[in-house]
């Protein structure tokens, strides 16, 4: 069994409202010094698959077909060996 | 200056339902192998400060203020020196 981590982030070029939104919060509580945020997704699972190459195909498929949005999203993962 | 790469996850007892819905759409698609989904958000931003142990500071205080919900989320975050 393999434990999954995701994580899914706008490409750079793609605007972040939400991460703007943070910003601007950030700023009215008076931390001015918080720049360029941006707001991405980080997903935890397991795969219950023993073969480690499987388990990756698993994950970049799932990430392809569901997880992520391949219009305006990257994504990148580590499998870590669970018992 | 620091770029800052804070994650936030709901605490472990606290129910998920976000990553219910991932799970259930996987095994709809046929991925029977994923378990135990968790969602969390990944947040990165970079502090315009000199002092590391200063930005620590203020991205501790913005977790606890304003990204991370102190009811049922726990956040941990790193700091990577940039020119």
């Amino acid at each position: 069994m393999y434990k999954a981590t995701v994580i899914i982030k706008r490409r750079p070029k793609i605007l972040d409202p939400q991460g703007k939104a943070v910003e601007q919060g950030a700023k009215l509580l008076g931390f001015n010094n918080v720049k360029a945020t941006r707001i991405g997704k980080y997903i935890e699972f397991f795969v219950d698959n023993k073969e480690k190459a499987s388990a990756e195909e698993e994950v970049k498929l799932l990430c392809d077909k569901l997880l992520a949005n391949p219009n305006m999203e990257d994504f990148e993962f580590t499998l870590e060996e669970v018992k």
